[in-house]
């Protein structure tokens, strides 16, 4: 990880499905070469059960929405639906926060318009991770004041 | 419906799911017992194909935003996983109104903890649609100041 100062506030699915968990590590694993990732164990089940088990839902809720506050930016994967996903981004919004959007488009799944006609999210469809460096780096040397020297 | 001035704001799951419509159809419902459903459109897909498929993204959301301000509370429908719901309850806690969400305790899904564990929403489980009308009751009473008499 590159010591930039900056925060990342990754979300994906947790309890809405877990079936993109590998692709939310690489996503992760991306993220870090910009800053820190303050919800590094999203992309690894055993990892969120070491961290969230021991904790209620009040206190999962806070820590998460403390790290969002704490945040420089909001980077979501939204592929599948999720509730806390959605959560997390209409409360960001609301913070001021920068927030990025990725949507796999070959999916079985359907972008919610709420997601896909905010002017307040940046959205990056993508067919495979290949394509997401590209304006993963692009949304963040736009957006991260201390990240730019 | 009763025109007590109130406008409430029903959020349901689209786009991640209609496999609950008839169940919002009668949630909503019960809503227009106490005022006004800016979204009773939702319980209908062909009310939803009618008003929605002729907007764009940026339409539906803003649409949407524009009720959630206008209205004096929230009520959610939190069963199937939906980016659009977690979005609004999101935006809806910074914005200061009162939610309920209702989520079925008896279904194949897991409540986000995001959901679960937020301090600012109202969470009622039910099994069935019966059990409903008293925590629908008991929040509109308490908190829709132009409702008590």
């Amino acid at each position: 990880m590159v010591d930039t100062g900056m925060k990342i506030y990754f979300c994906g699915s947790i309890r809405g499905g877990r079936q993109l968990a590998s692709d939310y590590q690489r996503i992760i694993e991306m993220l870090q070469q910009f800053g820190l990732v303050l919800t590094e164990h999203l992309g690894d089940d055993r990892e969120i059960e070491t961290k969230d088990r021991i904790l209620t839902d009040v206190q999962i809720h806070n820590r998460d929405m403390d790290w969002v506050r704490e945040s420089d930016m909001v980077v979501a994967e939204v592929t599948i639906p999720s509730l806390g996903v959605g959560y997390e981004i209409g409360r960001a919004i609301e913070l001021g926060k920068p927030i990025l959007c990725l949507f796999r488009s070959d999916s079985k799944f359907y972008l919610s318009a709420m997601i896909g006609g905010s002017e307040n999210v940046t959205l990056a469809r993508y067919k495979n991770l290949l394509q997401l460096p590209a304006p993963i780096e692009e949304f963040i040397s736009k957006r991260a004041p201390r990240h730019t020297s």
